[in-house]
């Protein structure tokens, strides 16, 4: 990630440094076999954007971000939860090339993981006791609210399985809540631990919305951009799971009735998943849906670029600004 | 239940009415699947026990449980999330004769569920806004701690599958997590909410230590007591998921090397669930395991019934001391 070092301390490494020290500190000891695959989930490689992003929101809104480690913490116990059910959900037996957890201890005991983690976030978010006791209480709701959108949006986009009727206006509802909430969260989360103004900790919300939903548009495209892409997921776990997404409903609504018949046979699930890849590369390809959506992943950035364009504290908005970048920068 | 009408308001007929009819009013008529989910496992027959021990402790602590509804339905939230998530790991089809969820909705929306009901845990805790903020906060480390806690039990006792060697005591210390850890919770949280000393929270959680373990070792007698046990589970889970329990862990310890190589066969899986249910109540007799744990889990309750004796809610008390004096009792 660029090194926006406009403040000593408020950098991309720096925090990435911080984080990560604090997470195996916390982790890497783990005695109990409970713990141990909570450690596993947490230190795999990763690269913190939603604790960064927590951290972050902290500062630009104007606050101070020193004694917010253990929320940022928290909020990504919370997303690696969701990772450990999805993967399980999925089936998926790799993220980021390294078995996932229910490979690696069995499903039920993964399933068990998940779960301690999404209460670790309420305790450790409670370790803020610097903070006065409504603003982490008002955190707790908002991340609380976050991981019930999150499972919201899993379970509508369980609906839309093999669905190319779906309004593209529905999924990016779905998005909304599986992936924006997270992010959403963050940032609120941050804004609210500091003391944020009411507008400052909208602004920051605002920003998050606009993120969470071109990181998502971005991510659904990286399977058909050039090859290897490093997205978390195999590159064919969409087909593979029958999943349709933004750039494939796009191409879908604009296709005529042959292609229309492609589209549906590559995302039925009876072609092997890497014909069914190809075959939806090329149509997203020569339908304009995987321009159309590369435009629009840039219209949201731009949109979650100006939503902080005035806020306070400016290293911060730099690093976030960065981050909005990137996410929509194919070698994230 | 026993009428214990000591003062007109607290008895728990009538905190039965407003607990559930308050989950009634949240959960029937949800818009959403995943809401709809949540209800379905939330408004199925059960006797809000732990919804009522909160409420209770905070009358028995000398407070007032008034604006305490929302914790009761939170720690009730918690408690049915282990159970969905229970049920998919023990592969139940059936929960107190209906459908799990899992079994009606599908296991991954099943797993969404218990998360969304985890995190509903928070949210709803978070609405008693009538408590001063630290004492939410210090509510919620309680119940998220209790939440950690039956993580590490369910773990742990997906450890001790088959394994006729654990000490009773490794046993004990499993239900103290698995199961005694929400009784804890729902005690200790319903004490801190209502601003009780440090000295009546400590009586009030002492009660819930012995109240969870009497509770869950009479919980593994019932399917071998006579005829149609009422428990949540069929009375041959146990044997078939090869789970050695209190009175066969005592057993064991005691019997002779033929009636070893019996309770060996029983647990092994290899003979059929209702057989091997036969040959263990028999062998539970016999050894005196039978008696030694129904009379181990009436001294927990008499230890249970000590700790909370001095305490100023008195109506509190009587309907806590009922609630005692009843899970040891077969009708339950």
């Amino acid at each position: 990630m660029t090194n926006t070092e406009t403040r000593a301390g408020f950098t991309s490494p720096e925090l990435t440094e911080l984080l990560s020290g604090e997470m195996r500190k916390r982790w890497s000891a783990a005695a109990e076999r409970t713990e141990q695959m909570a450690g596993y989930a947490l230190l795999a490689p990763g690269k913190l954007l939603r604790p960064m992003l927590l951290l972050a929101s902290a500062e630009a809104t104007g606050g101070d971000s020193t004694h917010l480690l253990p929320a940022a913490l928290a909020v990504e116990y919370l997303h690696v939860a969701t990772l450990v059910h999805d993967d399980i959900i999925d089936d998926d037996e790799l993220r980021r090339g390294r078995p996932t957890v229910h490979a690696h201890y069995g499903t039920s005991d993964a399933l068990v993981a998940g779960d301690f983690l999404i209460l670790n976030m309420v305790s450790t978010l409670a370790e803020c006791t610097a903070v006065p006791p409504e603003a982490v209480l008002e955190a707790a709701r908002v991340l609380a609210t976050a991981g019930s959108d999150v499972c919201r949006g899993q379970v509508r986009e369980a609906g839309l399985v093999g669905d190319l009727d779906c309004p593209v206006e529905d999924y990016r509802e779905m998005v909304r809540l599986k992936t924006g909430a997270l992010f959403r969260g963050a940032c609120r989360a941050g804004a609210v631990l500091s003391g944020a103004t009411r507008d400052h900790v909208e602004a920051a919300t605002q920003y998050a919305e606009h993120l969470g939903l071109g990181f998502q548009i971005f991510d659904d495209l990286l399977p058909y951009l050039a090859a290897s892409p490093t997205t978390g997921k195999p590159a064919t776990s969409d087909v593979a799971n029958m999943r349709p997404t933004f750039p494939v409903l796009v191409g879908y609504q604009s296709a005529d009735q042959a292609d229309r018949r492609q589209f549906v046979e590559a995302l039925s699930g009876r072609m092997p998943a890497a014909e069914s890849h190809q075959v939806m590369r090329e149509l997203l390809v020569t339908t304009g849906a995987l321009d159309l959506s590369r435009a629009r992943a840039a219209d949201e950035i731009l949109e979650a670029r100006e939503s902080i364009a005035g806020l306070p504290g400016t290293a911060a908005v730099d690093l976030m600004l960065a981050i909005a970048d990137l996410s929509v920068d194919r070698n994230r």
